[in-house]
């Protein structure tokens, strides 16, 4: 299988995003398609690795402050020639850590919707205490929802978390203000109303449910669900932050978080979003990942087993079969 | 000045209520209504301050799980006589920690917004890494909001954050899914449009930013806040969760936390929602502070201290002054 990396547009340059392909390459099963810079990418690919690897010259490529409607224009940049490129067939999945909403509306228009769905959705994955995760979508590609929109986002989880996350039965919950049937705003109501009957369906769950293992599929518009990733992120940053300053205030202190290195380092591990990889666009006809502006090689090297996870259990061809029976679905409710 | 405390309907019953308002009598100037038992709470009050504490027999209380809208039938129930007793100018301000969604109904129904106000809202007081606090309003008492509401809940916030946070020139922003004004869903982006000019405003901000210092008053709708405040609850109790486990499983990271003790107690503080007291409840003509179900002694004496200064300062004569005002406001944006 052939996966097509956009190696352009992250926040530090194709570096990282070379190095993580090329880690990949050395534990994984595929050939790789590095869309960039060719002067930049031709010398960091060891000999050994070379009849895996085709290098596609791009130079252009969509910065993270352009506007992502602009991306459907911009013909020479690398995320659109590696999206034709899944499109064409050429590659079977794309991982990019470039401008998402580029990705995003260029997966869209240029690869298409399956069947069915109204809305694509990026599905994030998150760390639990117990050590298993959560897939939490919209994280932030549909801003305004209706209630179908949800519903649709709660088929295309549902089938994420039982072909790739390893839940055979997963609990799949509306992120709602109660656990109560009546509690939510309209939105998520009717949402509600949808979904019972649904055989993963356990109601609505509260914030504080998202990491204590409750729950494996969690529903929400991407307005909602970009807000709960970013305070996730902003509440662990203010805690290792305070830590970090409380620690320094005393010399026992000093030793003792000397002592705690190891406590530290499987906690940074755990909250680390480099070991889940990438978010999956979940609802387009090909495979893609999106990953983190930031990411480290480890980040790309996981978000490419993702891809190569979704082709190898036609994630896509499942939903496009839970679509085709969608209006019987929910008339079964 | 007198303070109506609702001693019924907390988690933990009414003794933490009545112990934290004890603490509160010994330290700070003014006289306690405690409404409730009468035969729980005679016997906890020390004869040192019997005669500024008077008692208001009530046994029926509002439920947890009873719902909100038949609270206004329950004339015999604690918050009901609580309610009337600030309503009638026989209390100054009113503590609880039953229901919340009851003391907000009858607060709205029986003591009235201030003219100008459509929708009161939940001002919560969420800890920064800079010793400060951040604003975050709504965050619970109106799930579907109109741009029109959120531009009232700024107008509300920026009045407490100056009278009662301190902050002389607070910096108010849109809680949004990107920092750019293109961002948000379109309740978010009609209330920036609203809000443009206001001399607080400083723009959207993200959920990393909540707690980095850089804004004071955050708005949103309350299904967002709700979710937003349960959500930093849940990451918070999952980081204390793993580092208690990681600590157990080696003997030398158990004596590095036994000499971290000091920094972890300062993390709990820092944390903690009982140090920052209740929640103001806005719009309504009367102080009103809601306090957290499982709120400790130290949370009612501390919700007490707010109550005080929100009596002290006339912070709903300001609100009512601002709305007068309110139609002109908008005009000169």
């Amino acid at each position: 299988m052939k996966i097509a990396v956009d190696v352009m547009g992250g926040d530090f340059g194709a570096t990282p995003i070379i190095e993580g392909t090329i880690e990949a390459l050395k534990e994984e099963d595929f050939s790789a398609i590095l869309v960039g810079d060719s002067s930049v990418i031709e010398s960091k690919i060891p000999l050994s690795l070379k009849d895996r690897v085709e290098v596609v010259h791009c130079v252009d490529f969509i910065k993270m402050d352009d506007l992502a409607t602009n991306a459907i224009r911009r013909k020479e940049s690398s995320i659109f020639v590696a999206t034709d490129m899944l499109k064409s067939g050429q590659a079977h999945a794309l991982v990019s850590a470039g401008h998402s909403g580029a990705t995003m509306s260029l997966a869209t228009l240029r690869v298409g919707r399956i069947a069915g769905v109204s809305r694509p959705a990026i599905g994030a994955i998150l760390p639990r205490i117990d050590g298993g995760v959560v897939l939490l979508l919209d994280a932030g590609a549909n801003v305004d929802c209706k209630p179908e929109h949800l519903y649709e986002f709660a088929l295309m989880g549902d089938i994420y978390a039982k072909s790739i996350l390893g839940y055979s039965s997963p609990k799949l919950g509306i992120l709602s203000n109660g656990e109560e049937e009546c509690k939510g705003d309209e939105l998520s109501k009717e949402a509600y109303a949808l979904l019972r009957g649904h055989p993963s369906f356990i109601g609505n769950i509260e914030g504080d449910n998202l990491f204590d293992g409750s729950v494996d599929v969690v529903i929400c518009d991407g307005f909602v669900g970009n807000i709960v990733l970013k305070t996730s992120e902003g509440i662990a940053d203010a805690i290792v932050h305070l830590l970090k300053n409380f620690i320094q205030e005393s010399s026992v202190s000093k030793m003792g978080a000397l002592l705690m290195r190891g406590v530290f380092r499987k906690l940074k591990k755990r909250l680390d979003y480099a070991e889940y990889g990438g978010a999956p666009l979940l609802g387009v006809g090909g495979n893609v990942i999106i990953c983190h502006g930031k990411s480290n090689p480890k980040a790309i090297h996981n978000a490419i087993k993702q891809a190569i996870l979704a082709h190898q259990r036609q994630v896509n061809k499942k939903i496009a079969e839970a679509f085709e029976g969608k209006e019987e679905l929910k008339s079964n409710k």
